[in-house]
């Protein structure tokens, strides 16, 4: 019998919820590394409640890996609205209480597994209780990803450099994912508030530096106000170099596609750019690779895929 | 193939945990028809807050059939400490997230018993939206279960009556098992907050006057402060016979153990008192069942058991 490939996702929020969901149906073995900086909306209330470890990220990788009921997938992103659970994503408030429950994190997630009956591994990228910090190029300092996410100002300066606090250790099951992974691919997602905060972690970087696995980069489709304002694909890759090491990157994935232009408009009346792919076909040693990988099927956000092409393109990294 | 005898439980709260919990290890069906008039703590913010049926009845039947992983079991039961979910058990919110989703308590029991892989049935007696209402003898009405479960006084007058706004329609899933049941047993439970709100339901006592499954009462060890100050063991029958009708019980079930001094004491300085089983041998047709039902283990609450020796006096009565 042929060993089914692995491909090791690394990220947090919608961006890896969409490259699960693509290579969901494929024939190989896939394990999310996820992000565990998150401190805003429902999960940053729990954390601060409870002292729990950041659920949201997680939830949605699960969610997006389960093979039960749509009941049950609809049931762990569920939103209450009015009254005191406003607000709270259930499938927060069920790893937040399974935590509790079992000590541990690590065990939490397990468990939601398996009754989520998840295909592949969703795996905090570590399983200390960490805070993001971000210093701004006129020297102050952002604490929590949240308040990095969203910024409270119209122009905020360049964000010059971005840490965990304390200093988070790796999740060996992550290390494992790395150890044995066949392609790994970061992103897409925001660069500073859900893949660096991967990077930060102790050890992973070392890890992707040292890895026999290919490495794909796959970038943004637009920057986003006030975290990588006029950001070009060149700054993308550069940024992932800084946090990342040189030569690490295999591909750098971008979009070829143009953005509609009502949407394009909208995108930019709120301070985001579309990302052009660079004009070589290498950099750095990485391949880039472009591709029409806009989903024509979404009027209002730009997302990558549909899920059929978005797949095909993975896999063929795999092949490579 | 000898077909499995079906014993259906009627009642809610402690007591119906109690029988469940000494039954799901023996060798019979077993159908647990649940109270849904409860409106007090968690429940009853869930229920004025999402204007969902009320679970937390039935989460407790729930865990008490679950053959899932004590960690399950563990988080259904789960009550959060300070902050927005202060108070709130977390199987009471995943019920409520189910119904929201599901746009329906049943369904959302039925999910919830598949993910926590209960051992027979779980049954909401109704699944219209009801409030317990109650007249003391001096004219005055108490609106809410809650409100007649605790009541705000020292000396309340005692109850007169008590009934359902709106009309509850019987559940056809509840009609069927007490049409297909062996032996029915009601309570132990609050009588008149826990036990006759199923009674009250249209259907069921006419449903349980023309079984012919052996209809079974397992009286409280005590009376309650407010609720049934100074009743005696025929007081407890009289006003099942009132809302049950006449010589529907083939068997009323007392303890005969005396309550240890200290325990006893406890009960008595918060307005309890023992219940001493009847001196005749039947009742309007009914067998009066004595026995040893103390569960010594307990020493701060009078509870019913041990299981094993529960279990043991339910199945002879199904023997009978």
């Amino acid at each position: 019998m042929k060993t089914m490939k692995r491909i090791v996702t690394i990220g947090g929020g919608t961006g890896t919820f969409t490259v699960l969901g693509a290579l969901k149906n494929a024939p190989v073995h896939l394990s999310a590394i996820v992000s565990m900086a998150d401190d805003g909306g429902s999960t940053g209330i729990l954390r601060d409640s409870y002292g729990v470890l950041p659920p949201g990220d997680i939830r949605r990788a699960l969610v997006a890996l389960s093979e039960e009921s749509e009941a049950m997938r609809e049931l762990f992103n569920y939103r209450f609205g009015k009254g005191d659970l406003r607000g709270h994503s259930f499938g927060n408030i069920f790893l937040s209480a399974l935590e509790k429950v079992t000590g541990n994190f690590g065990a939490a997630v397990s468990e939601a597994s398996r009754i989520l009956r998840i295909k592949g591994d969703v795996i905090p990228v570590t399983l200390d209780n960490v805070r993001l910090f971000a210093r701004l190029v006129d020297g102050r300092v952002i604490r929590g990803e949240t308040n990095i996410d969203i910024p409270r100002v119209k122009h905020r300066p360049a964000i010059a450099d971005i840490w965990l606090t304390p200093n988070a250790r790796l999740n060996p099951e992550a290390r494992q994912a790395i150890r044995k992974a066949d392609l790994i691919v970061i992103g897409p997602g925001d660069i500073y508030t859900s893949i660096i905060p991967n990077l930060l972690v102790r050890g992973l970087a070392q890890e992707l530096r040292n890895t026999k696995a290919r490495v794909a980069y796959l970038c943004n489709l637009t920057t986003k106000a006030g975290e990588t304002d006029g950001f070009t694909a060149r700054d993308f890759l550069e940024t992932m170099e800084r946090y990342l090491g040189k030569k690490v990157l295999d591909y750098a994935v971008f979009n070829n596609r143009k953005i509609p232009g009502a949407i394009a408009r909208r995108y930019t009346r709120e301070g985001a750019s579309v990302v052009v792919p660079p004009g070589e076909t290498t950099w750095h040693g990485a391949t880039i690779v472009t591709a029409d990988l806009l989903d024509a099927r979404s009027k209002k956000f730009v997302r990558h895929g549909p899920p059929e092409k978005l797949e095909r393109l993975l896999l063929s990294l795999l092949a490579k």
